[in-house]
């Protein structure tokens, strides 16, 4: 095998983007090859992708076996600092990407990091760690990767980031609109494939909200000076503004693919016909707007989170997390997220410079009262 | 003077890139020093310039002397290549460029190009010259310094360049409506300030087909990658796109001072206060549209120029500036611009691989058949 073929760890294998970094490894079967899968609870899927890229380790949450004799079950977060391992994958959704994220920083790897929600409960302990221990971070959110790319080959710190967001299935949409918004129609995202959790944050605003974290925590810059930039075509996927009034641009076709691929190729970029290019004489126009802070508060409680700082993102990101699946089984309505996590942080006593305990404790602490909250359960 | 001062010859002062140059100076005096000052037949702005930025070295074509005690008048192409300069900056109009560049390239300077008539006519030339002699050349046109600026940190080989274009004051005109526009209405361009040469190029759209020779020759692309696109707004300067169909994009608010001032600051970018930033809760939209090959003949005309090579781009450049200063004499109309250049192309025999003795040769006989064909002069 070449030095040029990259080894792969992908944890949160069957989910949304562990698909699509599988598919773009099926894409470049030279450059990339898979040596670890995690996955939860999908078994069956787990099987058919051990079947296909036979993996050397795996390891689910299932009590069922799928090992073959040449794939071996571990823990999940051995998984994460394999000695052969180059990029670890992230692609776990919610608060279970912390502790593989910081396994995988002590082991010193190149993280691929597609789960915002540790770099929102614990991005300074990430951050710090990273480099202690000589990992890098490597951005696979859209808007975080587009950023990383607008600042490659720049001198100077960049004055302000434009996140771009595009206004989820909800849009113009009145509070009173959104008291009656199904499940389904929030999974209805106009523009991007991604997984539930997410698509339903993305329709609250509440993504953009932990993405202003990230953003913080990914590019060393304070939260005043990341802005949210309402782009409903998904086009431009975000921007960042230098001294000089310079503002850079990244754009491409909505696709989880492009960011995953280029964090797996980075410097690289490799010729992909199954993504889509732009073709700017049918795109005609490319629009903004400023987001609606009042009908979207999960974006202010975010900021609030942020400015506060200490444990209130964890219990941002855990509330939100408990929020989201309690609307997702139909057991709150749609504006009831915004409430719950806005209840959860109220009751929050928060501890400044939290330890990784702290972190773990505060977020264990915010979906146990979201869930009181909620269904009045006060086991 | 510190190490960070900046010695700048500025040939074409008097023009609009000269005195948007020398506005640069007056905003960061402790970054850049006037050493130098070469202009025309303007000298009471000359003569108020070396007042005001005292040069150690001026030059002018006027008979009147503005020598001062501490100001010595010596040769343009001496101007170019003074041993205590390290930025010449090109700002003269037209074929009057190619000389000092040449000159500027062969003292192994950086040189910030404002000329993109000298790179159209003699590209070849002045690129294999600044390899050899260790010059850099720096675009100053927005949309190559956009170009410039996207491809900054990219490991790989851009796969398209985008070059957008305002589509000028006459965007949506009719060929029969062009036949009767005057002089006025074409150099009342939408969006920049600029020269008047240029100014009327970007209503013909003769401007954008240069800037395809000019990229050509400034990334080392072939022709066939760069395409046009109409952007009635002027806030996108010019796309990249890459392998992976990425696209990076520069944007600003339209001003020239941003190009000019981030070719001399590179790599560094500096905050100046009079210029504008972007505001996009203002913009609200950014449009596209393909450029009309059919009413604007121009565009096609350079395109191929370069196709064909040898000194016609140069003829090109050379029939196009005789046009368009008979236009703006009231000689010849709006339509009759791209006519005349057509028609002293198709006279022309070009030359493979022309020398710089052929291209000067080539453009004065471009210039002079221009004038026969418009005028019926035989001299």
């Amino acid at each position: 095998m070449g030095n040029s073929v990259k080894q792969l760890a992908i944890l949160g294998s069957t989910g949304s983007i562990g698909q699509q970094t599988l598919d773009i490894v099926r894409t470049f079967p030279d450059r990339f090859r898979v040596v670890a899968l995690a996955a939860g609870y999908n078994l069956n899927l787990l099987a058919r992708q051990v079947e296909e890229f036979k993996p050397s380790f795996i390891s689910h949450q299932g009590k069922q076996s799928i090992s073959t004799q040449d794939t071996q079950s571990i823990q999940a977060e051995d998984i994460a600092c394999l000695k052969e391992v180059d990029i670890v994958v992230i692609a776990l959704s919610g608060d279970a990407g912390l502790k593989p994220t910081l396994a995988a920083v002590r082991a010193g790897k190149r993280i691929a990091l597609a789960n915002k929600e540790s770099l929102v409960a614990a991005g300074n302990i990430i951050t710090a760690d990273a480099k202690n221990y000589g990992a890098s971070i490597v951005p696979v959110d859209s808007e975080h990767s587009a950023i990383w790319q607008c600042l490659a080959g720049e001198t100077s710190r960049p004055e302000r980031l434009i996140l771009t967001a595009s206004g989820g299935p909800f849009l113009h949409h009145s509070p009173s609109q959104l008291s009656n918004v199904t499940p389904e129609q929030a999974l209805n995202h106009p523009s991007w494939k991604m997984g539930r959790k997410v698509t339903v944050d993305s329709a609250t605003l509440m993504n953009k909200g932990l993405e202003i974290i990230e953003a913080h925590w990914l590019f060393d810059i304070t939260f005043e000076k990341i802005t949210i930039l309402v782009h409903p075509q998904s086009i431009i996927h975000s921007m960042v503004e230098f001294a000089d009034g310079v503002v850079k641009a990244q754009l491409g076709y909505p696709d989880m693919r492009l960011p995953i691929q280029y964090a797996l190729s980075y410097p690289q970029r490799l010729s992909n016909s199954n993504i889509p290019k732009l073709d700017f004489s049918k795109i005609k126009e490319l629009t903004f707007e400023e987001p609606d802070y009042n009908t979207f508060p999960c974006l202010r409680l975010a900021i609030e989170a942020v400015r506060k700082g200490g444990t209130y993102p964890a219990v941002l990101s855990a509330s939100d997390e408990v929020a989201v699946n309690l609307f997702l089984n139909r057991r709150i309505g749609f504006n009831d997220i915004a409430r719950l996590v806005e209840l959860t942080l109220t009751k929050h006593k928060s501890l400044s410079k939290p330890s990784l305990e702290e972190v773990l404790t505060a977020a264990a602490w915010a979906r146990e009262s979201a869930r009181q909250i909620a269904l009045g359960d006060s086991r």
